[in-house]
Parts: C-alpha cells; sequence; structure tokens
C-alpha cells in the first residue's frame, strides 16, 4: 500500500455523538426546565432523523443541504413530537450546535497527531466545514484540512463525496485510506478505489450495540482496535 | 471589532514565492544541466502569469479551473520561451509543484500559532486545497482548515472567494478578518463586509519594491509589522 492521506468518518468513528449529544440536552433541558425528557432517548432519536433527512438530497429530491440545517430542521420536528414549545430560535440554534461540541473517543487525538507525521489526516465526513471546524478546535483534532460533503455538495455513501475528497488532495483513490468504524462506509468507499481501515468502536450505540462489531473483511484492509493501534499497523 | 476568523491570503503574505521558486529552479536546472536561464527571472516571469491565467476564469470565458493546471500551462508556456525543450511530464509535474514547496516568512508560523488560540485561522488563496495542505505540512502552517478558491470556485478579488469561504465557516463577514500584504485583496474584501488586515511584505518582490509599501487606510482596519505583531494587536 503507498497510503499518502487518511480520510474519516467522524460521527462514531472519531467522536462519540451519542453521549455527548446526551449531555447537551440534559444541560439544555435543565437551563430551560425541561422536563420528562430522556436526553439519551433524544439523542439517539435525533441521530435516527440523520439518514432519512440526507436521502433527500442523495436520490436528487432536494439540491444539497448543509448538515446544519438537516440537523436543525431534525431538531423542529423532535422537540414537536416531545411537546417542546416555544423554544426562541436562539435556543434552538444553541442546541443544534450541539453537533459542534462532540468529544473525541479517548485515543482519537493521540492517535490522529501521531498519523499526521506521516499522512495528510482529513476528515470525509457528512458533517459540514463549520461543525467540523468549530468541534475540531474544541476537541484538539489537528485536521490538515477539511473535505467530505461539503466540498464534495454530495452525501456519503455517494461515490462523489468519496472521489471529490481524493481529488481535491490530488491523490488516486489507492493512495488514500478512509478509516471509518462502520463497514457500510468502508464497502462504498472501497468500491470506489479507496483503501480502508476499520475501527471498531463497541459502544457507540451504548450497552447492547449488536452492529459493526467487526470488520467485514471483504471490504475492510487494515483492522484496528483504535487509532494509536491503527498509527503502529500503519508504522507510526 | 467581533473577531472569529482570520483568513490570509498565502501567497506573498504567507510565503516568500519569489525566494522559493526562484530556488526550486536553480535546483532543477542544476540536475537537468540547463542553463542560461535566471532563476529569480524565471520564478518572476511565471508569476506574471499569474493573474492573466486566472482572468480567463474570472471573466467567465473559462470554466473554473485548478491552480496546479493554470500554473502547469504558464509552466509550459515558459519553458518554451526560455528553449528549455523535452523535459518529461514527471519533471514539469515536479517544477510545477514548486509552488507547493513555498518557504513561510520567518513570522509566519509563531503568529499563526498564536493566533490559532484564539481565532479559526485558513487560508483564502487562490491556491487549491492540494497546493495549500502539501505547502502547510511542509512549513508548519497550523490551519484549521483550507479555504479560498477551490471552495468557493471563484478566484480572488471576486466577491464570492471572500463569501463562500466565509458561508463555510457560518460566519458573518464582519466576523471574519482578512489578512493580507496587498491592499487590492483587503479593498475586494472590505467592499464584501470582511475587516482587514494588511500585514506588510516589503521584500516580496526583491530589493527595490515599490508597491504595498504602505497600508492603504482606505480600506484596511488593521495594519501590522507582521504575523507576530497582528496577534499582539489581536490581544495574543
Amino acid at each position: 500500500m503507498d497510503v499518502r492521506a487518511c480520510l474519516f468518518d467522524v460521527f462514531g468513528t472519531v467522536v462519540d455523538w451519542r453521549t455527548s449529544v446526551s449531555r447537551e440536552f440534559a444541560a439544555f433541558a435543565q437551563a430551560k426546565g425541561i422536563t420528562g425528557v430522556d436526553p439519551v432517548e433524544f439523542a439517539v432519536e435525533w441521530r435516527k432523523l440523520y439518514h432519512p433527512s440526507m436521502e433527500e438530497v442523495r436520490s436528487g429530491r432536494r439540491p444539497f443541504t448543509l448538515l446544519d440545517v438537516l440537523h436543525r430542521e431534525s431538531l423542529l420536528k423532535l422537540v414537536a413530537r416531545y411537546g417542546v414549545n416555544g423554544l426562541p430560535d436562539a435556543d434552538i440554534d444553541h442546541l443544534n450546535r450541539a453537533w459542534h461540541r462532540l468529544d473525541p473517543w479517548p485515543d482519537a487525538v493521540e492517535g490522529l497527531t501521531r498519523l499526521k507525521k506521516k499522512f495528510i489526516i482529513a476528515p470525509c465526513s457528512n458533517g459540514n466545514i463549520a461543525l467540523m471546524v468549530d468541534m475540531a478546535k474544541r476537541a484538539g483534532l489537528p485536521w490538515d484540512c477539511i473535505l467530505g460533503a461539503e466540498i464534495a455538495r454530495a452525501y456519503k455513501p455517494t461515490p462523489e463525496a468519496y472521489l471529490a475528497s481524493c481529488r481535491s488532495l490530488a491523490l488516486a483513490p489507492p493512495n488514500v485510506l478512509m478509516v471509518a468504524a462502520h463497514n457500510h462506509d468502508l464497502k462504498a468507499a472501497k468500491s470506489q478505489g479507496l483503501r480502508t481501515a476499520f475501527v471498531a468502536r463497541p459502544r457507540e450505540h451504548g450497552p447492547g450495540q449488536m452492529t459493526d462489531l467487526q470488520p467485514d473483511r471483504s471490504c475492510v484492509d487494515i483492522a484496528a482496535r483504535d487509532f494509536v493501534d491503527l498509527a503502529a499497523k500503519l508504522g507510526l
């Protein structure tokens, strides 16, 4: 393998969205006197609207729309469903930016810092640039640049999301390693010629997670326990 | 001023293209046995083709084309003009990537590192993402992300180059500070509502430089001696 750049899925792979969004919602609910909504359930329900919202774009029914906008539309549906009414726009905006304030998995910063010594490292996420930059500054993620859906104007697993990210680095897909905790993401990357690394995140969905516990060997070139292990497997 | 992000012109403002491209050409010429071409003249002539090549895009006569491609077309004209014939594509590509290997001005890395503590820092350059990433990794420029012409698909001083960069950060133009050594760049940014900082680079064009020695006070909010001085003026 002649890998020059590592691209990363972010939600679930680099950061723990479930715990972080739950924490953000709990703090918000306490500040606003909202009761009777379970924060973990709220985070999980919000995330459940993620793929359907992007599917509108992927299917061509809707022009490309930034994830911050899709997240906000989903949030409005959710607060209505839970009967949380009358929140001012500024509060909705603040809560929506919970996705900008996600905590990294414990190994992420150290692993990325090691990988950065030898490789270009960048997110190839469905998150938009502002979201990725805010998250990185807060969490200390040392990206070289921000690639992914916004620069491609296409959501993963659409091929263009991966290919546009490779083109922006002037690299051929075999010189790019896609890193994710989700086999479906790696399968899509592999089908476009990228190399792939699976990093298990068995608690992304909390205790009792049943999916993506093991790499799918049909589409995974490297399997690693975490980012530090990945760096070691890549000679760092 | 409520500045959240600092955007930087790069060629001339962050890096010393004239000295660096001269050095690259001199090394190339020596390795290939090319004689009779003054390296500084070669660098200056190459740079003279920069604005005319982008003007084809700005005028709408040509669709958006990455700077690496424009640089290469200019390089082919130049080697023909100097009678340097028969270079293989790989050599042309290597020489073209001289623009990926530019050295920063002595204060640039320290100033950017300070500014990064408080602000989002990103290039808003006409250089493409691969060029900016390669340069940053070699020179140690600690960008948070890469903005500018490629994400805007428009070349400065077209308004869209500045506005798309602000939008990608989800910031209004008055919350963004454009930093450049060129008054025309700052004038264009100011006209779109950005804040502006002038950093003098009186040796960009070598000894005897007559342009951009002083800030144009009609479009400059902050004038600084160098990036460390800029950081100090912004409270860092």
